[in-house]
């Protein structure tokens, strides 16, 4: 650590300043705060973080508040549809930060880090210099508060996400899958679910979406599963939205109207497309578009209905992107077992390879100019 | 910038950490990332953080689990309970970092930013050095999945927490109140609720935090109203808790049993003590513990049922600390305006003085050698 002594010692640079660099430098040979997982790599350095709610509506309710009745709900009003939103930006931040919207039964707990304890694409991409933006959809997690009432229901169904998110059969995991074996990895994944506390609404969860970009400006938008159909929406919304990565878009893929393509059969029934004004459509052409499917998807028809979904899905993106490219755009559907790159799931960002999926991101990204 | 220069060109530092510190340097002049609020000091060093759910319970249904049938909940679990855990840990950080349990109807977004977007006690702590671990309570944000069912009830309220959060008698706020007066401010506080998703229990809370405790080791435990209760029962629970900041704590002081104090009356309805065996009691003597509360509470009996609570509580927390000292322990309460601090909601810690705030909380911890 000589160097960096010498560096304290000298040319008028804060104390402060000198004390948080040599301490970087001792940390690259350090494991992180006992107890807790590695971190993969060294400090990273936050310019800024911090937390807002974006979008959302107000109802109030009949009469006039009394202040002494303060429990009497008349003329009170409920702030409710908002997402939430935790933010942190690496110093010298790319341009264009990504903003990270979960699927259904997940909060942004997909994104901060693995089941494993590895460092998810929150930290991932804030190591390679990009502003992150996590969401909470309206009416879920630290976004709970809604305008319609909805009862958590507390069903046991571990064992149908095992199976949907492709990460084997219960009890069998798939032969090569990117999930860790041990029995705490399993517990995090399961309880990394949470409920809605409204129903699902892809239009409210696109405009809390679009109210994030009107705050934040040019971003990259990043989805997964259910979150794919409040992407396009928020994409036909709102213009600064600059690009978008969908992992595993599920079931609302917007056509053009009068170009749907017929429902496609599946034994989890059959898939059918939604359409928008030709107008809103061409709004997907303006933006580059990248879509990823993991592994364990079949080729034909498959008995098992929580593969088979995604073999209708796959197939549907397919026909969505040719639509896109066929009115001028630039979508692309990467099936990554096609490329290689086997055993992943319907999470590829915390798979066991996440590395290997972030920097096929990243390269796309760069590709694209977005980055 | 010279010195930086001179700096990168030296003595086999990696250009990587050096290019780090000329950004830090640079940044220290900056303002943040567009359209966000600026950082009150230099960038944060992070060395570690990540997010992991502990404690909770797993509930298994009878039956047979059938792959074919997977949406058919028999013989399928549910992982419920737990709390969700976001984590950072600066570099050279103090021996133990601070736990945040949010109080009723909040989940962590109390503590990562203010309603005015300024840095929360999750950045001022970071900046003073302390690890900090944010938790959602089970059945509350993104540990929202819980074993017992419950509807969010999308209730019109927001008048009623203005004034139980005493920022002042709706539409009026307090004369010299510690809240921004603008609109958007309003905004984001109201959106900061979130809803249960499954009923209040202090007592699976307090486990929940002693599985952290029991993760991470010696730590100090901060807790914010409803809270309070769970963190009382996490002391008794577990001796990594070292120590305990409680601000404005609500109605689960626990007593010895035979010592509880008679039910204090007031315009919100009587206050009653809980009770627990004595051997329980004595942990909580083993810690230093402080309790803040706020402005705005009166003296004598208000017909505001919103005021009144807070001096109901905060006389039981007066009888609630000298039961622990008169039993060896060491407790303080300190309510604000005697120490000349005024002006502050039943949210100290978000307050427009909320640096202040810290900096009491800060000495504190110093006095104590919990820092």
């Amino acid at each position: 650590m000589n160097s960096t002594h010498s560096f304290l010692s000298g040319r008028g640079l804060s104390v402060r300043i000198g004390l948080a660099l040599a301490l970087t430098l001792a940390l690259q040979a350090q494991p992180a705060f006992a107890g807790e997982p590695r971190m993969d790599e060294g400090p990273l350095v936050i310019a800024a973080q911090g937390a807002f709610s974006a979008g959302g509506t107000v109802v109030t309710a009949p009469g006039t508040f009394n202040p002494a009745d303060p429990l009497n709900p008349a003329g009170q009003t409920l702030h409710g549809d908002h997402c939430d939103v935790i933010w942190q930006t690496p110093v010298n931040a790319r341009p264009m930060p990504l903003v990270f919207l979960h699927g259904a039964g997940q909060s942004r707990r997909t994104w901060e880090s693995t089941p494993d304890g590895r460092e998810g694409f929150q930290n991932l991409f804030l190591r390679m210099g990009y502003g992150v933006y996590l969401l909470d959809q309206p009416r879920r997690g630290d976004a709970g508060r809604g305008t319609v009432a909805q009862t958590a229901p507390a069903a046991t169904d571990d064992q149908f996400w095992f199976g949907r998110f492709r990460v084997g059969v219960w009890p069998d995991y798939f032969e090569g899958v990117q999930f860790p074996r041990d029995a705490e990895s399993l517990n995090q994944y399961f309880r990394q679910m949470t409920p809605n506390t409204g129903p699902f609404d892809a239009d409210l969860s696109a405009s809390a979406v679009s109210a994030v970009f009107d705050r934040i400006g040019a971003g990259i938008l990043v989805t997964h599963s259910q979150g794919g159909g409040p992407g396009w929406l928020a994409v036909i919304k709102n213009p600064q939205v600059k690009g978008v990565v969908a992992f595993e878009p599920g079931s609302n893929f917007v056509f053009p109207e009068g170009e749907a393509p017929a429902p496609i059969e599946g034994s989890d029934g059959p898939l059918a497309a939604s359409t928008v004004p030709l107008d809103d459509f061409l709004r997907l052409t303006r933006v580059p578009i990248i879509i990823y499917y993991g592994d364990f998807i079949p080729e034909t028809r498959s008995d098992n209905p929580n593969t088979d979904a995604w073999r209708t899905r796959l197939a549907m993106a397919r026909l969505w992107a040719e639509a896109v490219n066929r009115h001028g755009g630039d979508a692309a559907v990467v099936h990554l077992p096609e490329q290689g790159i086997r055993g992943n799931t319907h999470f590829p960002f915390s798979d066991l390879n996440n590395h290997e999926i972030a920097a096929h991101m990243a390269a796309w990204l760069h590709e694209k100019k977005l980055d």
